[in-house]
């Protein structure tokens, strides 16, 4: 057995538990590991030099996959460097499994080039870490090795997914020889078997109870990845049981005529007599985190009288709104599901039908806010005069995204533009966005990670320092044809003239919105991206249609803005409260 | 009192510790931080909008001035992109004070954005972590952080400096508000003395008698910052005890008459012969770590008798030659100059004058063996029919450094070719390279950050992947007109092509390699550097005059070679021993 064959079977291992798909940084010391994963025809494998960008790219094949995606780095800083995707992952709750080669322990200390303290090295932002032994001579290290690969995989994918770190340290020579056979074993796979977690019977009456005594229930949904079936039965309670269903463009709750997607607007300036209208008696929350923050104050100071939080698995109480009371561990999904069910019996056998019960009238008092606000965002972004902004730009892209395609939103103002807009049921788009950790750091990485995986296309919308900051995406593999990147450019941090703490200090420009002069020209021509510029909505509008039909190339469209008009249509928009 | 003055308070606390530079990258939960330190007028405030290079910018500050730089970022993500160059830093120790915002840690797990488990986020790799209270109301609050800020800088600025993490949780308004009044309030500062290590006299004369029984004696200094006196002393000993010093580009142990620098070639393909010659019986290093391979080779399989490794402060047993026998806790300058001076008055004592003595005889082995290196060297890359390559333009490049200038060189291989030509002597070179841990990721960012430091020209002689991984650092501030940048474009990560394991797999250029097909120009451009480009040696001879010429714009040379001359250079040169 050549000395390293428990490290080869490690690839082998991944393609046993249904991992395809691999990112791998250069490096020497991990180059066991890379030969395993290259040379095993059921195995893709990306080379991204950056480490950082590399576990973005990760990220967004993960997302896509909701699969584990294997990450492959060398030993040093490098491993530090996946760390800003790493906790990216955990919260936001992304499989990834951590392979970073290591010198052996020993070394450590000693004056060793790339060597750093790596066991551990995530600390709380992984689900678990993992130190496989360096010498595999006695049977109990390789079964350590292939029980610990099985379990970091299968862990990772279980609910709440998330990132697992497998260090490898290695010894030299970490190249076969020559005459020297290369072959997988073959492998033993473990099955960790799924288990659904129901409530108890008695537990589950009393919710059904509670539910029934409650006439003013809220469902509010945190970011979600796409999930039809879970659509499919919040349109139901929605429709049929008269209960308002709040969303952002994160929890991929599209615009319709049911769901109050409005929530940034029509929760703005709220007067305490609007705001006890739209009180809930029983709040029901689902999802990750919430983005839009009139959302979250709402529900801080109107806290409902009972507050179930869903979610499957837990570890913790999650009290995003300072008022939960009932932690419902099952999968969010089958509980609504169930309860519609439930309900729909019982309404069936009573006949019931009161759709003028204080639940519908709590509805449609959500809906209606809704469809002001959607008037007002529709009044601002595309009424008369209104000047060539952001938001106005964000608004036109975002309808005209293909139907069925895939969009990403980077932090931190286009998340934000495009949450005020909302995206069309009719249109089915697939909405993410980094908001475990809302940082800028990984937006286009994720992107490109997702337009890697995925034959749909994947439009990005960033802003100008969320694009520079993370142009290495476009280094090195070749960019992947069905990526757009949709770049507002208004040549700052533009978040800061935004909110209103920065705005008025004499430092925003210098110490906060920090303009850098650059436009994407180069960037692209570097990376071989189709260009165009505009700056006016004229030349948005007919340069759209083409940006967005499919080609052999990946295409970035920069919109140009001006930052005064951007915070004057914003200005305007907060003072109509 | 301003509820935030007590991190107001923090600039006015940096200013009195003699702390006089900050980088700052821009957010809004740590813009009281920015304030404070953008407002004192005795602070100099950087901005980087990428926190990656933000670190790395700051270590190549604090090189140059051997004092802590402090270091402000905001929560989230943001934290671990400083954590490339915190891992650097601490195994470079270069002193470094890390200020990260926080959100107050009950938000922690909650669903809310940017909000991580940062105390003690970077582990083994600081030497020390705090985490500040988010209330100030106590006066022992507020006393722990005074106290607490004190001992940061303090601490991080001992032997071995270091860097030090501070965690600011900070409780919103982050603002003043219109009418509040911004001003610092006097400070307590604390001083904790320096003191010296010295040995009690009878183990100081036991090592005495140890050194003169050693008739072959060989001093060996690792990565070294520039050390006049150091340099004195190290001459002293070489020259009038007849010691062999060796040294690398790293250890600023410059060419000259006296030390042994072309380690790296006259110790390739040693007979056992001529290894038992140059073996010591008594081995004394200082410094951090050892470049060359070679040499650690040798000491590791020569071992001396006795090792004695010189490091002041250490808190472990660093035995990098797998011979260490006596550890020596002392300043190893201040050791090599009692040394010197207790022997040198001894041999006035005694009239000695042996310079035929045994330990001459060793010093001239390994003298004649660095002059047959260097000829072979200068062979190699100025001999007849000599292609154009990074080696051969590395040291045409040195050659042509003005005198008293700075040189960065980065990983991978530009430090190994600097360090096979050396610098000769009468240039006074300062020469620094990222060789803590040895990464690629910020080799550019450190280089920006010691232009920002000094007057001196910093010239950075950089690969193509180092260049193009770290670019954001030529993308924030304004780029000092006194960089250069010395860029050896072979399109792809050429060390894997340089080495014996993944040059000989079909995997070379896709997964270890990588071409990117970039050249430097569009990036220069867009970070307005002055760009010339050039392919063969009589263009690079007529450009660099004008490219070391002080002027109002940082240079860029782009140094295009062809990847096979410079594999087929290198392994003729290995095939010569």
């Amino acid at each position: 057995m050549p000395v390293l064959q428990p490290i080869v079977n490690i690839a082998e291992l991944l393609v046993q538990q249904g991992i395809t798909d691999v990112v791998v940084s250069p490096g020497s010391r991990s180059a066991p590991l890379t030969l395993a994963v290259a040379r095993h025809p059921r195995l893709r494998v990306r080379v991204m030099a950056d480490e950082r960008s590399a576990g973005f790219v990760a990220l967004g094949m993960a997302q896509q996959s909701r699969r584990a995606v294997a990450v492959i780095c060398t030993s040093g800083s490098a491993v530090y460097n996946l760390a800003p995707a790493v906790v990216e992952a955990y919260f936001q709750q992304v499989p990834l499994l951590l392979l970073t080669a290591d010198r052996p322990h020993e070394w450590l200390y000693q004056q060793d080039g790339q060597t750093i303290d790596q066991p551990r090295l995530f600390g709380a932002h992984v689900k678990r870490s993992y130190d496989l032994p360096a010498d595999y001579t006695h049977a109990d290290a390789r079964w350590f090795i292939e029980r610990s690969i099985n379990e970091a995989i299968l862990f990772s994918q279980q609910t709440p997914a998330g990132p697992v770190h497998v260090n490898v340290p290695l010894r030299e020579p970490f190249y076969p020889a020559a005459d020297e056979a290369f072959r997988y074993e073959p492998v033993r796979t473990i099955d960790w078997l799924r288990t659904e977690a129901t409530l108890p019977a008695e537990i589950w009456h009393r919710l059904l109870t509670e539910w029934e005594r409650s006439e003013r229930t809220l469902i509010v949904v945190g970011q979600h990845p796409p999930d039809p079936a879970l659509l499919t039965v919040l349109q139901q309670i929605s429709d049929e049981l008269g209960v308002p269903v709040v969303g952002e463009i994160t929890s991929n709750l599209p615009r319709n005529d049911l769901f109050i997607t409005q929530t940034d607007t029509l929760l703005a300036g709220l007067t305490p007599d609007v705001a006890e209208a739209l009180r809930p008696n029983l709040l029901i929350t689902l999802g990750n985190s919430v983005l839009t923050r009139n959302l979250k104050t709402f529900l801080r100071q109107y806290p409902a009288r009972q507050h179930w939080h869903l979610t499957e698995n837990p570890d913790r109480l999650t009290d995003a709104f300072q008022s939960l009371t009932t932690l419902i561990p099952v999968s969010p999904r089958l509980f609504l599901e169930k309860l519609f069910a439930d309900l729909d019996y019982q309404r069936f056998l009573q006949g019931d039908d009161d759709d003028d019960s204080e639940g519908f009238a709590f509805r449609q008092h959500w809906q209606r806010a809704d469809r002001q606000a959607r008037r007002l965002v529709q009044q601002t972004v595309f009424g008369p005069d209104v000047p060539f902004t952001d938001w106005s730009a964000t608004a036109r892209v975002l309808e005209a995204l293909p139907a069925n395609s895939v969009l990403h939103l980077a932090n931190s103002m286009p998340v934000r533009y495009a949450n005020l807009c909302g995206v069309d049921a009719r249109q089915q788009i697939s909405v993410y966005a980094n908001r475990g950790v809302s940082g800028i750091d990984g937006c286009l990485s994720t992107a490109v990670g997702a337009a890697l995986q995925t034959d749909r296309l994947v439009t990005l919308l960033t802003g100008d320092v969320a694009f520079f900051y993370d142009r290495n995406a476009l280094w090195s593999a070749p960019v992947p044809p069905n990526l757009r990147v949709v770049l507002l450019n208004n040549d700052s941090g533009h978040i800061f003239r935004m909110i209103d703490g920065p705005s008025r200090q004499p430092e925003l420009e210098t110490y906060f919105e920090t303009p850098h002069g650059y436009t994407a020209q180069r960037t692209a021509a570097d990376a071989s991206l189709s260009y165009r510029a505009c700056d006016n909505v004229d030349e948005l509008a007919s340069l759209l249609p083409d940006f967005f039909l499919p080609g052999d190339q990946a295409k970035l469209v920069e919109i140009k803005t001006d930052k005064l008009a951007n915070q004057h249509q914003f200005a305007t928009y907060k003072a109509s409260f």
